[in-house]
């Protein structure tokens, strides 16, 4: 029986620390987390690579993280049918709304679906209510965690 | 055999051309669509019933459209461990930038899953990657769908 | 003889340092203050509730103080008749750009009474003026507070 | 037996089709309203003495609607302990923001309840919410839109 | 023979910093300076009466800093035809851009000079090239001035 | 005896329409008027030229409109010490946030009085409020001005 | 000897009228251009492939204009070390503000040399001040055009 | 044989720090660099004869860095038919969006190459990616340094 596997993509080692929180959000809602530091301008076909073999590795859901002009969540939609969850990351300066408007305005055809800025933490959730519509598990876990946010 | 279903939210009537794209969508990928139109500040209560009984009416994924202040994704989202993806809408002056930032910036533990403003078709298209995980003829509609972009 | 009630609600425990200028003005202006802390969307049910028996505890005017997406205030809103004054608070990035926007652009049919970003004081203000309609006694001490900003 | 009444003000004739929204909706409310064009840059000495006889005639609340640099509300709010509502008006280009962010940003002391851009018919039910602390008739008329609004 | 004076207005004595820099600029151009603060929206009366005794006190130009919805320039070019300058003053979060829509959109009729965000110095700069059309003094104090610049 | 006159300088004869109310008003005021179309950017010598005889020319006041990118105004004030006026004109798309920012935004040391998106008419009020200082006839027709407009 | 040659790219036929005016400028500069409509999100193999094979064809400079998410010219210039132009096309509501940012903001290492908002025809000429460091043809029919627009 | 230079401007000595990086790039590149500082507004004179005289000085691309109003690049390019490209600095407060519009919103005729907010390093990279037209050497370095950065 297939257990759940999201991957997380980021562009830089410099993005760890504010992605971190959704490997912490996956691993605690029982999903496998594979993490990958690739960059969609610097390294298009490292990226393309990681991207089409996807499927093999049981991905289900790709999680991408990048700051200013963030190209990577929406690179990464244009090569699969996984859902594509982006992280904008803020940077100095625009606060993140650079990368916002980077990630979510994609156009008709290839959507993502973006979080808050810096909301590393609910991408991993929003991976979760995807998963847990086929793993049980998930849902139980998702469950629990929502009790515990209600008890406050 | 479970045929995938995914339901349509609106605040008002005026938003339903907005919307259309994304029932078309829907319709195009093989998945039943459940449209209404619920206000989450003029008509909470129904919207709390529509939304705690979505599970029982097979819905798996929710899609909410919303301009200005655009509480009604995040409101759904509060209600349910279910996927929702939000749809900022314009409306004149501001550009939709407060319906974005709105639907976007939802605090860690209820993510909704934002798409371009105005975005509807994208929506329908990100319920598709949702279900085509669990569904095999919303995964070949998808991979058709896709091809026929490739084409040009 | 009735006195003046109001309420301050805030989404997390980590506003309250942002939202305490409500409660210090409230207390000088002679109005009893409950502050709760209940999030819109972890809490909806609790939220639900508090606004559902505010008129049995005497509250006449709601403050709430959200930051991001900030549905608080709106939330509040769309379930009572009472005022409800809305306080953007601020955050790293994007300065509360975001949550004057959520809480400002309410739509037709419930409004929020916004004040400035992080402006928790006016807010207790805004009640007392509100209040001051009804009670001499805030009245009275709005006039001196005024009078007192008058001289420097 | 005293009645509701409210000052609606405006510092442009041209501002009157955005702003009679909000006298119909105080008069749905039964609000008595008295409506007055005055500048608050062009004839502060009318706009003053406007401010300061309003309590002589029976005006508890005073809406306010500007665009562009939106000084009037903060104007009226220096001059009166009454509530004060700010409607900040659209115009061409910025859509808004402007008037927005300089009705909201009111320093403390001083508050402003900012409604949303052109949101006038809130204005007016605010002042309706507000004047219904004290006026039966008001709150069983707000009751009943909100009834109304539900229904959808 | 008179001599050249300007005046300086800040809302609150936490601006001072900031305005320093046009009180030194206007010493080293010859011109006699006044500094006073006064809130436009906490002490109306005392503003108005600044204002109105401005020529008698022989002040030519005004120079008023202030943050947020700043309306303290506009609401001195009221009431005065002298040349009033405004200088938008940054705070936390927005970075100033509520000041300076705040000044720079005034209505028709009554223009503010509008410098930089946190531009003190170059209002005293501004303040300098208006009386250098009358005052020959200021006039080769600021050509000194602008070959130092030259010089690099 | 000396009669005010002001240059008003555009960049592009497509900006006349935009500008035309500075004409008028100056010609209110009693101020002469020389207009001309002369691009920063493309025709950099003969903006020179023009900036460096204005003296000669009895120019006292230069008022510069530009959209977008904007510098004329800035580029003028970097070749003379008269006070330099600066019109933001609005263009499609961002509504003239880029020309507002473009012309406030001067460093420190060459000021540029900054009047509203497409405010040329104050532009020539307050051109008429600096030569007011020097030409009592002036003076006396912004008086007039400003009476008729407090009659509204 | 080798004639220079501008490739143009556009995500979309939409787009064909926007850039136009890049395909003009080209021409009048005497360099050929390679015009071709391939979008980066929905046809990833084809625009990879065209990069990919543009030396072969003589391409020396690439133009590509994109709106909203505008992730052309940044995934150009991840394929290939010819300066990438990008030329951000405005969209209803945001006015061009998404796609610049999602533009200009590229990564350290991946440049994309970005030009105004709808400026196709700086694009062109953008290319043609790079083609004239090598083609003398260019640099003279360049001069040529910046002597006419001297000329006014 | 010729070899290739590339010249940096910026308009304060306190802006050296954020252009380093462009002038670490172009020596990596292989490519001289003559470094300036000169302001367009105060030494317009002096900015002039650098830029008249830089074909003399075997310069061949143009780098300028500047914040806020940021007119240093368009008035560089007003003067020259060598590329220009401009580097938006940040300073406080608005994170750099000021000096993002002032030289990327360039008017038809005069381009300007608009990299990044503080993106100085990519400017030498643009540089490069222009000079590697001409000169293989760069060529050469310039596909080193992105098979590099592809290793990652």
């Amino acid at each position: 029986m297939k257990s759940p596997v999201a991957a997380i993509v980021m562009g830089s080692v410099s993005d760890a620390d504010k992605m971190r929180p959704a490997e912490e959000m996956l691993g605690r809602m029982g999903i496998g987390v594979i993490t990958s530091v690739i960059s969609a301008h610097r390294q298009p076909d490292k990226l393309r690579d990681f991207v089409l073999s996807a499927p093999q590795r049981q991905i289900e859901v790709i999680i991408a993280g990048a700051g200013k002009a963030a190209h990577l969540p929406g690179v990464i939609a244009s090569l699969t049918i996984l859902p594509v969850i982006g992280v904008p990351l803020s940077s100095d300066g625009l606060g993140g709304i650079d990368s916002l408007l980077s990630i979510a305005q994609m156009p008709t055809g290839i959507p993502v679906a973006t979080v808050a800025i810096d909301g590393a933490a609910n991408a991993g959730l929003l991976a979760a209510t995807i998963l847990a519509l086929k793993y049980e598990e998930v849902e139980k876990k998702l469950k629990e965690y929502r009790e515990e946010l209600a008890r406050g």
